[in-house]
């Protein structure tokens, strides 16, 4: 029990980081993750997304009993309901959730103890390039700020040092700032 | 009451829309949105946001009673409790949700009536990139596959017209595809 507790920090079990860290050395077809999101239109800008299976570690993931169900809508003012977060939305919580679990994952591993880790995002857009007004203005935000407040048993250099090592290390952060090629298909009738 | 529903098309309210195109023209200041996302760490890679207010039309939006709340987590291969889907999981809802909705819109504008549209979104990535074992694999997904099904009252050729207006016109795909900058400060102690 006392070997076990100490493994854990911040809630990471830095023993089985490590030990997947081996594993993947001796076998990097484990490296390799496929995930998945089945979506559905509700009405307007109301959708249903179902997450549930992914392919990860070698084989098909069975540790979800039931899938998440999620939504996304819009509010009155971009013509909905607010029955959801919208999707611009989605994608600064999407953000949020892969800097901050790769801030604690790298402390864990730094042997540093967090105590808060909170941030706020703030993406703006100008909504002539998306209603096609225009096209000098893109889509998307323009930029986005992430402020983050973080305390944790160690100097702050170390700590920003984490925080460096996370924007260095974080899957959607590199996805959002790098971009990602996106085929789309579409089977219509 | 008969003039409202014959504006109405897929649950879009094609005269609100075309109203809010002509308000944008005689007045861009309009056009500037800012979304906000509060995140804060619960433990190990689980993280709860909040979602209320942004900015928008001219002022600060006060159509929400209360913030949405959600979560985001990692199964236990990626060393979480599946409390919630992980961020690159949502990052393909944000592209699904805004994917699904731009179709819904563009579609309503070309008076074309929508039956169904859903779509099974897929990301690969190998984790040698983000565990930093190996520096030739990026962090987050190499690729991203989309593929919708959808049914409507126009030929096959109109309805994938309108995928590829969608495409070029989507906010999270234009973020997904072409990326954004991202600015990161932090607050230690």
């Amino acid at each position: 029990m006392s070997i076990t507790t100490a493994t854990i920090r911040n809630g990471v079990d830095t023993a089985q980081v490590y030990g997947t860290l081996d594993a993947l050395k001796e076998q990097p077809e484990l490296a390799r993750f496929e995930f998945r999101v089945k979506n559905r239109w509700l009405e307007g800008p109301h959708s249903r997304s179902e997450i549930h299976g992914f392919w990860g570690a070698g084989g098909e993931d069975t540790s979800r009993d039931e899938a998440f169900v999620v939504e996304a809508s819009e509010p009155p003012v971009l013509f909905g309901h607010n029955e959801a977060p919208n999707p611009a939305e989605y994608l600064l919580h999407a953000l949020a959730g892969c800097m901050t679990l790769t801030i604690v994952n790298v402390a864990a591993a730094r042997k540093v103890e967090l105590h808060e880790v909170s941030c706020t995002l703030t993406g703006v857009l100008d909504a002539r390039g998306a209603t096609g007004l225009d096209d000098s203005y893109r889509n998307g935000f323009e930029h986005i700020r992430v402020a983050y407040s973080i305390r944790g048993d160690a100097p702050a250099e170390k700590l920003r040092e984490i925080v460096e090592r996370a924007k260095s290390r974080s899957v959607v952060f590199d996805m959002v700032t790098n971009g990602v090629p996106v085929d789309v298909e579409a089977d219509v009738g």
